[in-house]
C-alpha cells in the first residue's frame, strides 16, 4: 500500500538526484517572498505559514490547507477595468468592421471609443448581456482557443505588457510559497471561469480544477460519435460577494484556512475564512501605488472597496500596502 | 524554485528511508488488483494504466490523467435502492412517532412499512421532494454531522453491514492502483453531493473537492461574526445523464481519460471521455452476481441499464461480469 502509494515520490527523489545542491537558484530560493519587504505583512505571512505547518497547537493537516485567492485586484492588476471586459471590448472591436450600425449605437459607441468609465456606467446588467454576446454561443474547445489565441496577443492598454505579464510578482512568490508548503491553492474570483482556466497554470501554477469563477450555463451535445459542451447564452451562477463562500463550498466542500482579496467581492469568503475554527489567516490587498501600479480605494470606476477595507483593519487582518511592502510590482517583462 | 517546490516530498523521501524494503506488505501490494480475477477485464486495466504512464506514444502527462467514477453500483451497491433513499427513508423513519398521520398517508405509509418499490414508483418529482424534505432548511454543519452520524450507525437493509463496508473491494484497490500512477480520481455521482463528502475521504480515499455530485441551492449568511451556509429547500443541479460531462467541465475543466459507470445515468460520462484525442478507457460495471451482491441489467426497479450496456458492448469498452471478474466483492467485514 505504501509503496504504491508514494511510487510518484520515489520516481521523484531520483530525479531530486541528479540535482547538484549547491545551485545559486536554490540558494536565491531559500528565503522565501524576496519580492516582499521587511515589515509585518510579510512577517504576518510565514508566522502564519509556519504556525500551521509546524507540530503543536496551531498545526493544521495537509489535507486542510486551503488558500483561496481572489484575482482581479489580488493576483493581478484590474485597471482600468477587469479584464473580463478587455476581452469582451477587444471581441466587439474585431467585429466592428461587419457591423457599421455599432458606430451610432450604445454601448457599442463607446467600446469602440475606449470609453471604459462611460460603459461601466451602464451598469451591470449591460456589461453581463455583454459578456453573454461574446462568449456564448460556441462549444467550450472553440471558446478555449479564442481564449488562449486572445491572452497570448493582446496588450494592456496602458501598460501595453501581455496581460499575463500584469500578475503580481510577490504574489507568484506566496502562491509558491504556499505550495512549497502544501497548501492547495484556489482562485476564486468574480471573472468568468472559462477565461481564466487556459492560462491559470502557466501564469499561476493553478490548474482548471483549482479556478473557481462566475459561469454560463452549459449543455451536453453528442453527435455522430462526437460530444461537445455547448455554451448557452445565460447565466448559471454569479461568483461575487456572497457568492464566493457558497462555491467554495460547492466545489471544495472544506473552509479556506486562509484567504487573499481586494474588494467588498471578496469580504464574505474573508469572513468565511475567519469565522472558522483554529489559526487562520486573511489578506486585504491596498492598491496604494499609483507610480509603479494605481491607487484606488473605498470607491473607484470599477467597483467598491471600502466595507472590505473596513472589515480588514477592524478585524486586524493583514492590509498590504502596496507602495511600502512591495519591493518589486510586476515580472521582469 | 524546484527545491522550495519539493520541499514536501523531500520529507516523504527521508520518511521512505526508514520502511524496510522487505516488509511482506509491500510484497503483497506490488501485485496490482489482487481482487481482480485474471482475465480481459483486468488486463485492460493494466494495459491502460501501463500505455498512459510509459514514455510513448500514448503517454499522458500527469496533469491530464483524470479518472471519474459514478459511485452507485459502481464503487458501492445500490440494491434494493440507491443510498439517498435509505438516507431519506431513515430520517422519515425517525420522525415517524412525532407525525402519527404519516401511517395513513402516502408517500410516508410506504416508507415506514419499508415498501421501496412503491415509493419508487411514485417517480422521481416524489423522490426530489422527499430529498429535499429532509435534507434542507439547516446549515451544512449541522447536515454534515447528521450525515456523519447515519453513515456510522446505519446498517444496510438486507446485509446488515455497515454502507460503508459495501463499497467493492475490486473498485478500492482500483482506486489505490491509479492513484499510485498519480492519476487524481473523481467521483462524479447522481447522488447528492452532501450526501458523499463526509465520508468519501475514509472510504474512498476519495477528498471533498474530488467529489461531484448533485446539489441543492446555498446561501451564505453572516450574523454577529458568525457565519454559515444555509441549505435551500430547492435543487440547483442534477448530476445525472448529461449533467455528468457539464459537471465535469465545470468542476474539473479537463476530459476525463478514464471513466466508470454503471448505467444508463452514466452513458454521457463515457461518450464524453472516449470522445477526446489518444489513449482513454472505458469501463461498464454489469451485475451479474446473484449470490454475492445482486444480477441486473437493462430493466431494475431503481432504473435503466440498457443503453449504456449496448453502448459498452458495441464500442468495445471494458465490461466487467462481477461474477467472473471480481475474486471478492466486498471487503472483509
Amino acid at each position: 500500500m505504501f509503496f504504491k502509494r508514494y511510487h510518484g515520490q520515489i520516481r521523484l527523489l531520483f530525479l531530486l538526484l541528479f540535482i547538484p545542491i549547491s545551485s545559486p537558484s536554490l540558494a536565491k530560493n531559500n528565503v522565501p517572498l524576496p519580492s516582499w519587504a521587511e515589515g509585518e505583512s510579510r512577517q504576518s505571512l510565514i508566522d502564519f505559514v509556519q504556525a500551521v505547518t509546524t507540530e503543536g497547537k496551531d498545526f493544521v493537516p495537509v489535507a486542510q490547507r486551503i488558500a483561496t485567492f481572489d484575482n482581479d485586484g489580488t493576483l493581478w492588476a484590474e485597471q482600468p477595468i477587469y479584464f473580463p471586459l478587455l476581452f469582451v471590448f477587444n471581441v466587439i472591436q474585431e467585429q466592428a468592421a461587419q457591423h457599421p450600425e455599432w458606430n451610432t449605437t450604445e454601448p457599442y459607441q463607446s467600446i469602440l471609443a475606449g470609453d471604459y468609465k462611460k460603459v461601466l456606467a451602464g451598469g451591470h446588467e449591460a456589461l453581463f448581456a455583454l459578456l453573454i454576446k461574446t462568449s456564448t454561443g460556441m462549444n467550450q474547445k472553440t471558446f478555449r482557443k479564442q481564449v488562449t489565441h486572445w491572452i497570448e496577443n493582446y496588450r494592456h492598454p496602458t501598460t501595453h505588457r501581455k496581460l499575463t505579464n500584469m500578475a503580481y510578482q510577490p504574489m507568484l512568490e506566496l502562491l509558491d510559497y504556499l505550495r512549497a508548503n502544501q497548501f492547495k491553492v484556489y482562485i476564486v474570483s468574480g471573472g468568468p471561469v472559462d477565461l481564466m482556466r487556459p492560462w491559470t497554470q502557466s501564469v499561476y501554477g493553478i490548474p482548471s480544477e483549482q479556478v473557481i469563477g462566475s459561469r454560463m450555463q452549459k449543455q451536453f451535445k453528442f453527435e455522430d460519435g462526437k460530444t461537445s459542451i455547448e455554451r448557452l447564452p445565460k447565466f448559471e451562477f454569479n461568483n461575487d460577494k456572497d457568492g464566493k463562500p457558497v462555491s467554495i463550498d460547492a466545489f471544495i466542500g472544506k473552509r479556506p484556512i486562509a484567504a487573499f482579496g481586494n474588494s467588498d467581492g471578496d469580504l464574505a469568503m474573508l469572513q468565511y475564512t475567519m469565522a472558522g475554527e483554529g489559526r487562520r489567516f486573511a489578506m486585504f490587498i491596498h492598491h496604494t501605488d499609483a507610480q509603479r501600479e494605481w491607487a484606488y480605494d473605498r470607491e473607484s470606476h470599477i467597483g467598491k472597496l471600502d466595507k472590505g477595507l473596513d472589515a480588514a483593519k477592524k478585524n486586524g487582518w493583514t492590509v498590504v500596502d502596496m507602495k511600502k511592502d512591495w519591493l518589486q510590482v510586476f515580472p521582469k517583462p
